[in-house]
């Protein structure tokens, strides 16, 4: 990973305070979620791990720098700021609420101090990576809500917005709740479950539906999932059932589904199978699962795709890095914005959270509640073993559950009461007094 | 990038296949468009590159294989499957339409045949990769559209569905006519023009505003883009104003724009900077760009971001791979698929661009028009050299500027008459008769 990766600017910015005497001042920039994305009382942080990872090894091959030489934009650029690229290593602090934890609007995600022009290169890739699986870890979240009981597998790296994406997505829907994810390589990378029998493919790769599913029975066994829509969902039922065991149940994947499953729901029954389980797949989401369980579809599981791995409803996530503080010690000046619409908070933070509250105070107060933001990297280097990717999914799930209903809402929820301490405020006043003072 | 990367059914299909003594049958697959997006009258095909590159350099490391012997899903593959995948080479063929070329509802993008489970396991990273490029490119050209002389640049990577999301978008934008992009690993990677000057945080990194724009001037020359909405816009122009040239211009990125850009205009000219030019972003798409066209906002560029990175409007394009043809010589099946609302065509295609429609026919067929697919990789290697990033976006903007305003209108565009060749209906009726008469 390149830490090319990036916006331009953030790199112009770089070469900038370089050349302006500040790009080692110590700066604090702070992620965190300018609003909800709709319909969604909370968000699920998701992304620590590979921001740790491009934060700590992440490095400037010759190629990037001599491409960065070659930019007009880098023509005033003295020969140092190469040589700074060239030596690059994260010294910096990091503070980050652990993965799968609930957010609510303008709540800290993660809060990276160090260097100003190390911490403002990083801008970039943080943003993507944890607003994209905060998005998709909510998305699940939402989906697995409507399921209640019943298991829900992330399909959709076939129409995730880039391979790459897909394999994220996995990960995060897992931690949102899913059972597991359908992406191969994100089962190897994050020893997640990873789910998938055969597709409409292999029943046309045969002479005949019987034999195809002859055939799957044999690779398969216990684990035996019949796709039996490819020509006709209930003759595909039929011939499933004449097989018996062993399996583990049939997939529908297209038609009407509350029909389809109680059609074949009988038929597996009237052979006795009454264990083998159905699955559907196809177009579903929060929603359309919340209409099949009200509408008593006898349905065991379901695969979501496309609109779990795109958080289709919602694809984009208001993720903003911002500067809070410049300097250190009596030259430290806490930064915040004001114009129209982007009123940004001054300085680092913590999160207390209450009963029935959070409370933004900062960084070095100590209030009631949990505080949610915890050290990750100090100077560079790893402050502590992360939780792996099943404790974040246990993580999530228990903190999730003890959200009020009215907050999980799918449609129209409540939003968490998030107050400013006392401090914080004053803090803000402070910054607002100091801009509109400042000399021109 | 290995082809782990892909559904695990993929992979157990391809196990089954090597069972069942299927697995070099020669296959023929294609990827298409189920349906355009909402309000799209055409889709800008993307992504072939590093469909190829995927193709013709993945490979399993020991790594992923041994991950796969661990799973229940292979427990009863037998050793030569693996040995299969230790020495697997894609060596097959492609053929594609070239990038820029803008296609409709159920046309071939592109089709592979080899062996049967090479074929097969490639879908999902072929689906992923082709979706989201097609996807970006269709957007951009519609903002392109939009802005009517006026330049856009892709601005989205901080909001793009994960980092490598990102890349792939400014690719993808930069084909559909963006005239380039923040990303700065798509420079580098795809030779496509890279801006960018400075955020809010360079502002708030100097003790006044005016300080921060001196040292951008320095830094950037005929470059400098001052960023002038951090406290105050119209303040923020009088300081760029006062510092003369050199200067490229100003950007808004909050606030009513239309308001302000005539004001900042006014600003300008008054300091004799008539050639400085005013950029606006922030939350911008071809709807919000149309109205500031509409209104005569006096704004020389649009920065675009999380509209145009995600396509937000219409996030996902229902592309999918099916397999159309199995076997060779008299053995040769065709396949197609008629389960409900998901007809697909059997055999192998090509597309006749004629004057006023398409024509969709059968791969031998020779019909009046143009015809779109070419043969990109033959046996395994690359039968062509590929149009680089440039050629594609000018291939682009020839192609689309061929179609009527009534398919490139940005609200409820006409769709093109697609018709099938008399041979391919025969086909496919041939193909309905015999599923049917197929014996259970």
């Amino acid at each position: 990973m390149t830490p090319l990766l990036t916006d331009l600017y953030e790199l112009t910015m770089a070469a900038g305070y370089f050349e302006a005497g500040l790009a080692f001042e110590t700066a604090a920039f702070e992620l965190s979620f300018r609003s909800l994305p709709r319909d969604r009382g909370f968000v699920l942080a998701a992304g620590l791990p590979q921001v740790i990872e491009f934060l700590l090894e992440s490095r400037f091959e010759a190629a990037d720098i001599e491409y960065l030489r070659s930019l007009p934009q880098f023509a005033r650029v003295s020969a140092g700021f190469f040589d700074l690229l060239q030596s690059f290593r994260f010294e910096g602090d990091v503070r980050a609420v652990p993965e799968g934890t609930p957010l609510f609007a303008g709540e800290p995600a993660l809060t990276v101090r160090g260097p100003l022009w190390q911490a403002q290169i990083a801008e970039t890739f943080l943003l993507a990576t944890i607003g994209f699986q905060t998005l998709i870890a909510t998305k699940a979240a939402r989906v697995v809500e409507a399921a209640g009981a019943r298991a829900v597998v992330e399909f959709g790296t076939r129409r995730a917005q880039s391979p790459a994406a897909g394999v994220l997505a996995g990960r995060a829907a897992f931690i949102g709740g899913c059972a597991g994810t359908s992406n191969t390589l994100a089962g190897r990378l994050y020893g997640i479950p990873v789910y998938g029998t055969a597709a409409h493919s292999w029943v046309q790769a045969f002479p005949t539906e019987l034999e195809a599913q002859r055939r799957l029975q044999q690779l398969l066994g216990p684990s035996t999932i019949y796709l039996i829509d490819t020509y006709d969902t209930l003759e595909g039922a039929r011939k499933a059932a004449s097989l018996g065991r062993p399996l583990w149940g049939v997939r529908l994947d297209s038609g009407d589904f509350v029909h389809l499953s109680r059609e074949v729901r009988r038929i597996l029954d009237d052979a006795g199978l009454s264990d083998a389980k159905i699955m559907a797949s196809s177009d579903l989401d929060e929603h359309r699962i919340t209409e099949l369980v009200e509408r008593g579809a006898p349905i065991d599981a379901f695969g979501v795709g496309t609109r779990l791995a795109t958080s289709a409803d919602a694809p984009t996530i208001s993720a903003v890095y911002k500067l809070v503080e410049i300097g250190s010690g009596g030259r430290k000046r806490y930064s915040a914005k004001f114009s129209e619409g982007k009123i940004s908070y001054p300085g680092a933070k913590q999160i207390f959270r209450q009963q029935d509250r959070d409370v933004i105070a900062c960084a070095g107060e100590q209030l009631p509640g949990e505080p949610l933001l915890e050290e990750v990297v100090r100077g560079g280097q790893p402050a502590r073993p992360l939780p792996d990717t099943r404790a974040a999914r246990s993580h999530a799930g228990r903190s999730v559950a003890a959200l009020p209903a009215a907050i999980r809402r799918l449609k129209e929820p409540e939003h968490r009461r998030v107050d400013h301490s006392e401090e914080l405020e004053r803090l803000l006043e402070a910054a607002r007094r100091e801009a509109k003072g400042a000399p021109a």
